[in-house]
């Protein structure tokens, strides 16, 4: 007996008809923001290495590739496996690991693509040199200096020279440069203080170069940044690379926060939902709750009825497991019902942890289901 | 080119040795919360159909099917599948659902299982009875009543009689009883309160049987409770089965509120992960965050070291997407880098958005992994 669910969406579809939940892409908002990235570092003569995390499906860094960028990032080595099988040539891990399952995994991907990883400590340049020199394969390796983050990264160019010998000791190991990330930049509401702090994080990472030059190490690689500050740091003069994932989606975090530079990123993310049950004046309950939409950076902050025009304005007010309340402010003491069955697109709080809710994105043009992109890194968070 | 990461664990592995992150059940506490839970509603001799949507895994289902359970509760049709094609034979939709990709799921789940739904609106009565007479099943119904939940259901014993009449104008449906649930009562933290809310809700479930039973309508079963109200509900008299979900693992939430009554619930679910950073005194980062956590209920309330007598007390103080923040609070001066390798035990402060996020549970004994049962429902939210 073969029995599973059915597929939620095939080539054709529309939107009216899709199953709910679905994770959607509005292609046409996507493929600007993809374009418009590709400007932007041409611009400024960085390489673009956009984060997969955000995206997770190898569909998306397929197009992001063939648009310019050198590689991905990838937050997990687990995650960095489902690019290396789609051909992705060069894959930088922009984190710590540390144990022996993490190093067979650098080890093995090493042997298929270019990996470069992060290290803050010398255990973990040690493992994995002795690893990687065992298996014949080649790493790159960045120290990750602390630019404002204060979460991973050496603090001091002391630190950071004891890291660069320790690698030099290593055959198998290579020094490229270092990683400057500062993420508690990227959400700053207000984008004058965002320049302050994207500007004071380059500074910082400006005074590790130069701490690595007076000893005559060539720092040939600085990268970092994110969606919030990356036209800043791609004009800094001082990152040569940088890493954003958000641009291509955009969410309700990024979507409430100042933009006061040249560049605007497009809404490209939603979930579809339908109403489910509204037996309450001016109340409506839907079929997304916690595991549709990841609730971190608070609730979609906006509730669109797919094909109406007017039509109650909904808001978004509480998530449970498999539900998610509405409220309808002009029609509190009105019937509800004619909203039952309605569907409604959500845009996430946080795109990241949302995405990993799905398995696959349902591509859309003109409200018609274009084509579907396997979340083929989902879940992998090793 | 065969590229896929390595299995997390095999059985007969160690806790020291398994991949992290992973999801862990401490057995011996399981099956404790498992067998007890059978006690409790035998005392009662009410019918016991465990929430699947807190394990979302057949493996479990079977388990608690063998120790008595009448059969479990879905909250989305999507997500029966893997109990109907594990073979679990009674399956209930604790929940409304709207849509013809849904009434085809719920036609075809009722070909191979003994499938009961929730409605609260006559256009879901219509479309599911004309769908399954067409398709020759039979499918039994139970309107879900407002008991205090304020979400979904009929409000009135009005409406809850139109829809009973609904239903038997549709020779594919059987009316069975009602659905009165009450999820905001579970997690009243004051044990009086918790008892005093799920009085009224049981109250309310009466008078809405009363109504039926006016009317000659025998209302064979009562279905709802949770974990936070269970021997409550069980002890009313009024409901005829109840549907914890929670009480196999527990949680942060249901940890941090009042336990009045006869019966303790043990934690046996834990986010196993390695401390991969730690250059800052007093802090350290952990490779366990958003996507590995859900953070709705709150964060990890606490922090084990795995193999650790003593050791600094750590607190886990922010999730960012695959970084958890850690502070200890003994050494904030201290040098935080002999804990760089260490693992730790989190209980999530959620336990059934965060189990939706794995793939496999480690089922563990005196540190060693003696089963790995597979979360076949996760993602499923159709």
């Amino acid at each position: 007996m073969l029995l599973a669910p059915p597929p939620a969406a095939q080539v054709g579809d529309t939107l009216a008809t899709v199953a709910t939940p679905s994770l959607l892409i509005d292609l046409a908002a996507f493929e600007a923001n993809v374009a418009q990235m590709g400007t932007l570092t041409a611009r400024h003569g960085v390489a673009l290495r956009p984060h997969a995390k955000a995206h997770k499906s190898s569909a998306i860094a397929r197009r992001q590739v063939d648009a310019g960028a050198v590689g991905v990032c990838c937050q997990k080595l687990s995650e960095a496996y489902p690019f290396a099988a789609a051909g992705i040539e060069s894959i930088h891990i922009s984190n710590e690991f540390v144990g022996a399952d993490k190093v067979r995994m650098a080890v093995e991907l090493a042997a298929h693509v270019r990996l470069s990883v992060c290290v803050d400590a010398m255990a973990q340049v040690v493992a994995l040199g002795e690893a990687a020199e065992r298996a014949g394969v080649q790493i790159d390796v960045l120290p990750e200096v602390d630019v404002g983050q204060h979460r991973c990264g050496v603090m001091t160019g002391d630190a950071l020279l004891l890291l660069v010998d320790a690698i030099a000791a290593q055959p198998a190991l290579r020094f490229t440069g270092i990683q400057a990330y500062h993420g508690g930049a990227q959400h700053i509401a207000d984008w004058s203080a965002r320049t302050t702090e994207a500007g004071r994080a380059a500074e910082q990472a400006a005074h590790f170069v130069c701490t690595l030059q007076a000893r005559g190490i060539q720092c040939a690689i600085v990268t970092g940044g994110g969606t919030g500050t990356v036209e800043l740091d791609a004009a800094s003069g001082v990152y040569t690379e940088v890493q954003p994932g958000s641009y291509l989606f955009m969410d309700g975090d990024y979507g409430a926060i100042a933009w006061g530079g040249e560049w605007r990123w497009r809404h490209s993310l939603f979930v579809l939902s339908t109403i489910m049950s509204a037996t309450r004046p001016g109340v409506a309950v839907c079929d997304v709750g916690l595991k549709g939409l990841a609730v971190d950076s608070g609730l979609p902050r906006s509730v669109r009825l797919l094909n109406a025009s007017g039509g109650p304005e909904l808001t978004y007010i509480a998530a449970n497991d498999e539900h998610g309340m509405l409220e309808s402010k002009a029609a509190r003491h009105d019937d509800a019902s004619a909203l039952l069955g309605k569907r409604i697109l959500l845009p996430p709080g946080h795109c990241d942890p949302t995405v990993n809710l799905y398995d696959e994105y349902l591509i859309y043009r003109d409200q018609e289901v274009i084509e579907i992109w396997p979340i083929d890194a989902r879940g992998l968070s090793r």
